[in-house]
């Protein structure tokens, strides 16, 4: 099984090592890091990761997984990703987003019609690419899947990983991933901030 | 601020991405991939990473955050990194690892007589090391921070934003991350694993 985790300028690195880690372990999988050319990607805080592959040599993976980024704006105006997205998605088996991953999704055509999640800041702008957008943490819909904000990852490949081989490998993997959270504060969620440090986020 | 991110073969990428994602967007931190070398470095599950520096090269990084790795016997044996941990960490501020890291810390002496935390797996090979083990998710003792295993990282890299830049700070990276987990089973540690599948993952 070949999985594509893309890579393109600023993506957030746990939105794709997330989903990674749960994934790319399990001997059926094929991992292919996968980027416009051959150059090393910087993340958007500066982590630099090697491509192993290009748009234009993978063609059929069965899985996809697209992060986000805090430069999404600029991620949107990203031709070749979004046309290699749209290409791909027809033969996929899945189709996965992580956070804001889940507006190039949009902008390639494939969450039209469809229920969807992201980071939080960003639902109205999915909304308006036409989608029907819900809070969830993780959302299925057909073979499309996508993940909340960054952190959200973890949870969605865990999900993947038991349609893909059954709940007691997924157990296995997150017993051995030790994924057990504690989370210090109770801040995960605009839900549950206070209003003070809600606006403070917007603000930026 | 000097954070080094230390890279080594087959390390676990999520043990380094958790804490790298909680810490390294600060306008203060200055991160740096740290390997022996400049070639491009193998996570475990097969990601490539590019280092930014070499061990020689970066000789006061302010925080270190060692990841652990499935190759935890082999990199044991690594003398360069054992001795660059060793070598660094009299001038650091803080020290930390995730995960079988903390079997590094150990074996660099920097746990000697010291409460730590690791992988579940390895607790009685980091006891062996002269390490008082706890089984908390994250241990502070001095400057020594040590997380459980690897999804650990994130809680680990959220308490140590609070040490470094208050609470206020740290609940700003929780809602930007959106860590709001919703783990899809209860199986994240061996206290709530059922005795099958804990005697299935120590078989490996």
């Amino acid at each position: 099984m070949d999985i594509a985790f893309v890579l393109y300028d600023k993506f957030t690195a746990l939105d794709l090592v997330g989903p990674y880690e749960t994934l790319a372990g399990n001997p059926a999988v094929t991992p292919h890091f996968v980027a416009a050319g051959r150059g090393t990607v910087r993340c958007d805080s500066g982590l630099p990761i090697q491509p192993t592959t290009t748009f234009a040599e993978l063609d059929r993976p069965d899985v996809v997984v697209v992060p986000g980024s805090s430069a999404w704006r600029t991620a949107l105006d990203d031709e070749e990703l979004v046309s290699w997205l749209a290409a791909v998605h027809p033969n996929t088996t899945w189709t996965t987003s992580v956070c804001t991953g889940s507006l190039l999704l949009a902008k390639a055509g494939i969450l039209t019609g469809k229920r969807a999640t992201t980071h939080w800041t960003v639902r109205e702008v999915l909304g308006e690419l036409g989608v029907e957008v819900v809070t969830d943490r993780v959302v299925f819909d057909g073979k499309v899947v996508t993940g909340a904000g960054v952190s959200a990852g973890i949870d969605m490949g865990l999900r993947l990983a038991a349609e893909l081989w059954g709940e007691e490998v997924a157990k296995m993997i997150q017993l051995l991933l030790e994924y057990d959270p504690q989370p210090p504060f109770d801040t995960g969620s605009p839900e549950k901030a206070d209003p003070a440090l809600l606006a403070a986020a917007l603000k930026g």
